[in-house]
């Protein structure tokens, strides 16, 4: 059956670069009437995507999915109502297509400008979060290209029935309903025959867990962006502000476990460990903590379970948190170095010398000083909206807004010139 | 012997990062000072490469190798001198490392930077060019970045004996001389497991023919950025002033025809074809022309084989071209999209709304008016010097100078601040 899976997702994929080419030309203001009439769509038929999302719902019941991951999957009218404003704010964003990012003249005269372009064609796969149809549609549409969306059979109905209504609104503003389509197949062939779909894709950007990473690096032949996982350090320096480090190891501890920015790890500096620990725990209630020997000592053997070596490198995104102590900044670097994962580090100092070296030795998307880990976000940066978090190095790194969905073209202007 | 072989470059790709984690950190006068070293080396070791190229040259003699292959593979005094220049050419470009690119401050006061860093290591397969292990590791060191370099086999000996004087000069300079380090394994699944060192090679760059591509889009796990053939065309509009098409296609064609950029086949307005092609041909004396119908027609069967359908989507590298007759700028358009490869497509009109629609419509690294494709160049842009030319969209599209050899991360800096 497999060549018949990849006969149909050929098929998508056509009628996407056909879209493409159109999206690439249209106007910002068609664009933008085609978000504000999706916005305005679903709300009116916010009934209907509710029963479609009850169909999922009900299916959902028996299939040992966790009450997390059934709220994920829930539309309720509230949240209708936000994939409306996020539609209506991504419409209101400037639009990056047309950009001129650099341009000059050459000794020759020969002209050369880079200008920003759409991607073309973006694939986006994802989990059981119809949210996600909405907002990476809105995303892929405001920036120009067309949107391949593999979301999970958990959420086929609402999926189904928001991309519908995303492909009226296109039609209605005069855009290809093509700009917007789901992929029906959510078998795992299905996604690894999407991954290669090379030459119609022209990114793909997986939004899951660990599992589906691996399986997008093993498998895919199409560009993809990786948004990866966060296991997200503290380090708190000896110079720190121990309630400006309570606070912000709380926030990032608790504000919002379950994503991919909550802090995960801390790291103490020894000289500053006792004050510190002893502040936090209370300020911790309800956060299980794992630690090494010493901050087993400093807070009881009670508080503070054995840390295991795996401990150190995992993402919990739970209400859990592992505590290091360390006697220096380099031994807190080196313990970043070894299990970060190049998502978001921050050091909490008063000492400019530290921050600075933090800073500058740490290698990551996003580095703070003095701030929650929780800042590693596409609203927050100001951005507007994200399509996510690039752990990856090549093409965009950190929060990922409306830019990370372009390219760029040079276009050169000459007057007969040749080369010598 | 897989797994002997993925051990051996597993050590190696250690040693990279660890001398990339020191490269990043290095002042623009230690990576100067480096390249100036390793310029006065060459030079001074002139004669022991040339011997360790002969060593190839030898080898090479019964191996089948094609004259032009050979011409490549040997070093000269003058070649030997080329590479020092190169290496002090690099030197005097500025250091990317460091630079802001954005900087802006939010409305609750936390301060987000984004600022170039290196990428870390960075790998690159290449033919039998010894010039490029010298180019390579040049461009490397300045942007910060750790180089592993893999050759071919049959430039071996001068491979190894050019990244011995790089790295002394690296050591000179008080910089890890891992920064430059030469794969020895030079066997096909030597190749693949070196596309498959994710976590040690930040960016892959393949420098080579199609059969390497495919093997990288198939096999590799680390990003990689595809430095791909270019079909490049030139489209004579019916309003081109025809000296100009005849000395830009003259040029784009014969000016250095094994290079990505020059020009492989050209689509002409009906309008202007008797004319245009009757001077193109005798300005195009030595080169073979195959095209449509319609183009022998005009110009003969003698001088203009018939093409067939695979001549379309051919680089020739070679001093041939392909020539087709069109009725519009829509139908060169569709030609151009159905053959070209997104490398350089150049329009010659004298029509404004023509130059526009091409400039917007055609989907390449490089869409030009009135200039050859030739241009496609890191030294004709001004970038000073060039690692590749992306035909890809993410990361870098076209030629690529130091600035693609990077990548950001962001620093924000806070008084406390965590997210409400």
């Amino acid at each position: 059956m497999l060549a018949a899976v990849r006969w149909d997702l050929a098929e998508l994929g056509g009628r996407a670069v056909a879209a493409a080419r159109e999206l690439a030309l249209a106007s910002t203001s068609a664009k933008d009437a085609a978000l504000a009439s999706a916005a305005d769509l679903l709300e009116g038929h916010s009934d209907e995507l509710i029963s479609s999302n009850v169909e999922d719902l009900d299916r959902a019941q028996g299939s040992g999915l966790t009450p997390a991951a059934l709220d994920r999957l829930r539309l309720t009218p509230e949240r209708v109502h936000d994939l409306a404003s996020g539609l209506r704010g991504v419409a209101r964003l400037a639009d990056p297509v047309g950009q001129t990012v650099a341009g000059w003249l050459r000794p020759d005269g020969l002209e050369i400008r880079q200008v920003r372009v759409p991607l073309g064609v973006v694939g986006i796969i994802y989990e059981n979060r119809p949210n996600v149809t909405s907002d990476a549609a809105g995303l892929c549409l405001k920036s120009g290209n067309a949107a391949l969306l593999r979301g999970s059979s958990a959420a086929i109905s609402s999926n189904r029935a928001i991309a519908a209504v995303l492909r009226e609104a296109c039609r209605k503003a005069g855009l290809p309903a093509d700009a917007v389509q789901l992929v029906e197949d959510t078998s795992r062939e299905g996604a690894v025959a999407f991954m290669r779909l090379r030459g119609m894709i022209d990114c793909l950007v997986p939004r899951g867990g660990p599992a589906l990473i691996a399986a997008v690096v093993d498998n895919a032949t199409v560009p993809y962006v990786i948004d990866g996982d966060g296991n997200c350090h503290v380090y708190v320096d000896r110079s720190a502000d121990v309630d400006m480090a309570v606070s912000i190891v709380a926030n990032g501890k608790t504000q919002r476990p379950g994503v991919c920015n909550a802090t995960e790890s801390i790291v103490v500096h020894r000289d500053v460990a006792a004050r510190f620990l002893t502040r936090l725990a209370p300020a911790l209630d309800g956060v299980e903590l794992v630690g090494d020997e010493e901050a087993r000592k400093l807070l009881g053997s009670d508080r503070v379970a054995a840390a295991e070596e795996s401990d150190w490198g995992r993402e919990y995104l739970d209400l859990r948190l592992s505590v290091r102590i360390v006697g220096s900044l380099d031994e807190a670097i080196a313990h970043i170095r070894l299990y970060g994962t190049g998502h978001t580090e921050a050091i909490v100092t008063g000492d400019r010398a530290a921050a600075r070296r933090f800073q500058r030795e740490v290698d990551a998307a996003v580095v703070a000083v003095n701030a929650s880990t929780r800042f590693t976000d596409g609203e927050q940066f100001g951005f507007g909206a994200e399509i996510g978090i690039s752990t990856q190095k090549l093409h965009a790194r950190g929060p990922m807004g409306l830019l990370a969905l372009t390219t760029t073209k040079y276009l050169l202007d000459g007057d007969g010139h040749t080369r010598q």
